[in-house]
């Protein structure tokens, strides 16, 4: 299909996230991520690539050959890929009721952060991530782009967190708190929701209310001076891969 | 002192690296990152901030008293704060004998992964953070603010990787490689070397000839389909919390 300076306008607009609220649709880049997208059970609604990638991958949906110049004006990449995808956003109503190993998130707002610990989540097997409102918006452009192509396979909620929390029956709820049990020498079952806090201010006043058990990853450093804390990201991480290990 | 419209020019300046190595100073920024650059042993060559900033902290080096417009202008931040500061760099040779924990980093090219492996390095009461050539400047604005003030208390070396690791005597060099083996299963002593390579393509082939043993950290997604990698913060913030873990 022809690529037209109406529909390059029309396309670059998806940078912002009113436009990717009011059509339902959001930015897939590069070759890795688009044959991530082709592959999973997202819609794709149309491809934006040179004429090289369209001869060689010949996706089943609406195409529109593009130069790079062309891939330039639409990409939101500092060095756009062959290949820019439109698709259509999933409904994000949470489950009720949870059986294994949960995150929820707090208030996350880095885009980094957050692709990271989707991207995280289903190295760990988890397969659901609950956010609260106040969290950055799944379809950012560098959400998508740090996931990898998870964002494809975990199940993203946003919820009012407190809400939702308060809501689960026979769920353990635990929170990463500086104040917690130290995560190496207690035991942690594998059935629970483990809540990451915000950045700057971890965990708020009313989730924390609901939370039964605060865990805690203990610094090694022993000069005395030493980071207030952990990035969100790497805590995600590390408690995950504790958690894991000790349900092997 | 004054800001001259000179001088919001030269501080602007250092966003680029050539005029960082060229000076020798690199750009530290926010209230939270100069209060730790202040208690640091880094010498601080002047501070640009607000007047109630200077009133509130006065810091024993040259100060520009700014607008908030002026910081705007100097800033690297989207949303600058009331204090930007120059300092000068320091010398980074490596050490040639280790006795602890050490990173060593082979190609880490993204500058928040770089910041925040420096800031887990802290956390870990990893010392020593040994880059190949190949990795981003350490003075990288971006690298800096996510070490959140670890970059002054880490040391961070720049070497020819193949020929610092072929140079050690008596030192176990271990790295991540998805052949490696299972980290959860197999013991890690305390004193190596743990090489973290590529984003993209891992470790170097100069590099792996050296390693005398390969970890790894396993998926617990059955699913069949998941992620093919962890991103290298989170790989070197699991790895270093197992080897730690296991030698408590």
């Amino acid at each position: 299909m022809e690529l037209s300076k109406n529909k390059i306008k029309y396309f670059a607009s998806f940078s912002k996230k009113k436009i990717r609220e009011e059509e339902g649709k959001f930015v897939v880049e590069g070759n890795k991520m688009v044959a991530e997208l082709l592959l999973s059970d997202f819609e794709v609604e149309c491809i934006v690539a040179t004429a090289d990638w369209i001869a060689e991958n010949k996706p089943r949906c609406d195409c529109y050959e593009a130069t790079k110049e062309d891939l330039t004006k639409v990409s939101l990449l500092q060095n756009p890929q062959d290949v820019w995808a439109l698709a259509k956003m999933k409904d994000h109503t949470a489950i009720s009721q949870i059986h294994d190993l949960t995150l929820a998130l707090d208030g996350v707002q880095d885009p980094g952060n957050m692709g990271t610990i989707i991207r995280l989540a289903d190295w760990f097997g988890i397969q659901h991530v609950v956010c609260s409102l106040e969290c950055v918006d799944v379809y950012n452009p560098k959400v998508v782009q740090a996931t990898m192509g998870a964002i494809f396979r975990i199940h993203v909620s946003y919820v009012d967190l407190p809400q939702w929390l308060a809501s689960l029956k026979n769920t353990e709820i635990l929170a990463a708190d500086m104040e917690g049990d130290n995560v190496y020498i207690n035991s942690v079952p594998q059935n629970v929701v483990l809540v990451m806090g915000n950045e700057g201010n971890g965990i708020s006043d009313a989730v924390s209310k609901l939370v039964s058990r605060n865990i805690h990853i203990p610094s090694f450093n022993t000069t005395g001076k030493t980071s207030e804390s952990l990035n969100v990201a790497v805590a995600t991480a590390i408690l995950c891969s504790e958690i894991r290990r000790k349900n092997m």
